[in-house]
């Protein structure tokens, strides 16, 4: 942490800060300047937020110079990490597709959405069985039945269920069912949620809040990690902008930058950040030459009866199209879209 | 609703759509221009949101006109609420002020806090026991005991008190304290704790989400109206932009705008938003003569101690002052800071 | 300025840049931490920008501690400054009300804009002769017509014009008619036009850009101070943020801030920041008691038929509500709306 | 466009719509639902917006319907268009790599970057002689100076200029040398500089507001284009948002999105939008994926001594990676870079 004195700061203004931090047992570097000092803090910081320096006397501004998360830094854990969901490899070997219906709506339409999404390529069933939606007065999800659904759908594909829980109660009660957790973007900042999910025994997909800056998605990441569960996929979606074109404006750049900062891998959703169908494959495409671990998208057998962003939803014909796309882009950045039990078999 | 047809739409889309609406008991009205069509539907949002319509062929977009809430809307009621908290009452002709701790430290911290407030014409006390806070290693609150501390608090001073909580699971043991539960910013979209709160049997203090709309603030108060809760303040307390001098931006234009809309009151939370002690007077009065109908803020005997948010907590110098502005400025609007049962007894 | 290391920075990176900075004739204090180095810089922070310390070999991060503004700062100029407009002081201890019709359209609509906005208490006329507008095909502004109307119209109410010049090459035209020279918030770093008119010897009415920081406002006017003129009158109008509900988000903690970090007059522009009639007298209240040294709002005898911004001028009866706010508030603040002569003569 | 009536509109407040509209020529249709009314209006927009509806009695809200672009929509002009510089196509068939240093600062430096440029596959030199700069006291640009070293490398490579115009006042002597004008991103609603590139007579390249809309941008186009010049490249170069990470959000969903409603070409700037080197490879690869026509980089054979953005340079070293990754994403997305002189001649 750095601490820059104002102007007008006295010497003792400046030594009562020494003595705290020190009293503290952090170390103060004082730089003197010929406008103003600034004192550089050594040691832990959230021991010097405790001490709220800010509110000294001649104090102009305390800036923090390390980040906050630790367990979910590269700079603790310099090899990026892989998250493995049953014979699926989540990281940096790999691109791994995740697809399938924004709501669980009917065992046929899930089953024809897995179908679809196995057929693209997909390595995991994405169906939401809680839906949290703006308006109290639109679909919200069939509930445990859609996890009946979904459990139904991977005993009869194989493929293993992403799936949003919406709060920490019933963390339990999905995780009966789900193999990944999913936490949205409202909920990013949901604290007992977080800590729920990070005991739960399962790996967690982490949207990041859709007014989410960077630093404030890996420390939501770091709750998680906190509580001992350090199998994070990290999903970039879309920020809220000024823009209105698009639903979200997606973060392109957040994939590069994240994966410098931390070890976690990190996926890209081109259906909800731009909210619209023909955006997915050029975004999707995108995703993959920015160095994203995976891709996931909605699809629907019949996007114009989805009770749930149909407007999104790709169809059988584009999923060709995207499926080869991944395959091409995957091999052009040197990644493989074969998971592991194929990989030994192969 | 209103539909609009790409240019090239068929005679036979725009027929398809007024079957489609006409057959889930609606009616369309179709206005044919020189460059496209243009439908107009009479009926009930939610079910045409379920027709999907902008997946249909020749729909270039579908525009909602009505607003999507109905129970907090001004539309439906035209005069605006009153929301009561023991003798209190926040509504058109009061200016309340809410004032305490940002969080609950210690017995001595939240009396001393709570006198502070009272002298300065407080006639709620705000204290946080559940602490949401962006880091993991951040001080969380004390949890019941803090519920406990603001129960003898106000056994000793009268003060109602206004606490957060966090999570659906906790809401009946916090409603077992408080006497307004606050939902704070990043729980804005936590349904599960909307509707928590919407059966709770107590009034709600509903935090605008720091990246929500003034429509999605008003949906999520829908939330808790459906379930049968009509006590809801609103509270503005900045949004996020790309301006990084203050904390978040305050969008006083929301209070006048919300209170078209809406027949709920509307408070102002100065310190949050700025997160700076010198714009809490400032932005204070703002608030009152943009119409609010009350503050809230924090205070702290001790701010360079405080947990949490210690930079923008008014200390007890800065307090009279700030009684006398919203004596002031509230004779000003019309309005009065003395409660129901003052107003009786003088 | 502090630049910070990265943890595997060597001590010859170190050393590389103390050397680098003291052969500039700058100081660097290095602070050695455990994780890693912070080097303070003292001297010019000009000359550091040019040195690029960025990108030397283990540099994590360079961090700029003072602004880059000077001239237009109030740490080198403690008293906050007044701007004269003929008779007309705007500054700290007075609040003017600058009104007058979006565009010049007519002489008779101007004149009766005038004779409005004189009633009201207004102490300058506003007009725009050169519009900037978002689409070509709007009505872009009578051009040097529109200046001669402003002129007559001035020479018969005695009001002094506040007027946009939209490029370099026209100032010295429209500084021959304008009492003021306002740059628009989309011109704000249109630097040949604040290089020109920062020696065109009139005083300047600087926008905020709607998409500017405070610090990039500061700087655009250190850009105008640096030509020779220091007659700069700020006005915060709003800025673009996700709120769809109001044109722009006025950002009304822009006035106490910028009035504590420069030394120049502040107002707030009302009509623009909202868009709508309705927001003008609350927003134009909040401003006063914020501390705005002024506002400027659009009128217009028929706004019905406004060539531009109709929805967001005042009428008549509107007029005189907001002067009498003006005065109260303003009388409130422990200041007056009477201009100089008047009260001399008084 | 519509009109939606408030739901306590008269029908004489619908008549005087439909009369008012049918009298400027138009035509409206008139759609009566249980709770209001809504008016279609078919004609010319900008007519519709002199009418200022929605200052007449019982309108809630006016909605526009079509855009108010015309020379650049596709709507108008199905095919996309190419845009020539001397041998150099830059449209759907081609991916074209502009590059070249932020800042003329000397003719080896220049020399320097052009060799470099070509070597990695540039077909175009950027190079800025007029520097845009937020602080008055950073660089500025060589000027008229920078424009003859730009015009002697090119003598000396062949690669046509595009260069940073930055007033109207100097677009005649900046096309004396330059092969395309640049407007930034601070100049994209400088509309006189607009209009002036309009008749200047050579292609412009048109940078984004970094606070446009979409919509906006296009708008700023089509200024350009109702001068007659419809040679216009469109540049994404990322949006403000308020993330920090990056210098700015690159709205890589901009590409498609523009493509769908312009037939212009778009080019990505992933140099100025994140402001790192470490993510002009990956952003790169994006844009081209995405659909980019073109992308235009920084590039500076010494860095840490450039007097212009230094941080997000390329150096040699990358540059050949740069100009692999753009061959092989070109080929796969079924395009060339190689330009028409060449493919003649091959």
């Amino acid at each position: 942490m750095v601490v820059v004195m104002k102007p007008d700061a006295t010497r003792a203004d400046v030594e009562a800060i020494v003595e705290k931090v020190e009293a503290a047992g952090g170390q103060a570097f004082v730089s003197r300047g010929v406008h103003r000092v600034i004192i550089g803090l050594v040691g832990d910081i959230e021991e010097y937020a405790a001490l709220n320096l800010q509110a000294m006397a001649g104090v102009s501004r305390v800036t923090q110079i390390s980040s906050g998360f630790k367990l979910v830094s590269r700079e603790q854990h310099q090899e990026r990490s892989v998250v493995q969901v049953g014979s699926v490899s989540i990281g940096p070997d790999t691109v791994t597709l995740i697809a399938g219906p924004c709501a669980v709506e009917t065992p046929e339409q899930t089953m024809e959405s897995a179908r679809m999404a196995q057929r693209a390529g997909a390595k995991l069933l994405r169906g939401g069985a809680f839906k949290p939606r703006t308006s109290p007065y639109a679909f919200q999800g069939l509930g445990r039945r859609g996890l009946e659904i979904l459990a139904d759908v991977r005993a009869e594909t194989g493929l293993p269920i992403v799936t949003e829980v919406v709060g920490a109660q019933d963390v339990t009660m999905v995780a009966e069912y789900a193999d990944v957790l999913q936490v949205g973007t409202r909920n990013m900042q949901n604290f007992p949620l977080l800590q729920a999910v990070g005991t739960a025994g399962k790996p967690v997909l982490l949207k990041r809040g859709m007014n989410a800056t960077i630093e404030e998605w890996l420390m939501a990441a770091e709750y998680i990690a906190k509580c001992g569960n350090l199998d994070i996929i990290l999903c970039e979606r879309g920020i809220r902008t000024f823009e209105t074109a698009t639903r979200n404006t997606l973060d392109i750049s957040a994939v590069p930058v994240v994966q410098r900062l931390s070890h976690l891998p990190v996926i890209v959703d081109p259906s909800h950040s731009g909210g619209r169908r023909d955006l997915v494959l050029p975004l999707t495409r995108a995703a993959i030459v920015a160095g994203a671990d995976g891709v996931i998208v909605d699809v629907h057998p019949r996007p114009e009866e989805a009770l749930c962003d149909g407007p999104q939803a790709l169809v059988a014909e584009d999923l060709h199209q995207l499926g080869r796309a991944i395959e091409d882009l995957t091999a052009y950045m040197g990644r493989t879209t074969v998971d592991r039990w194929h990989r030994r078999a192969g």
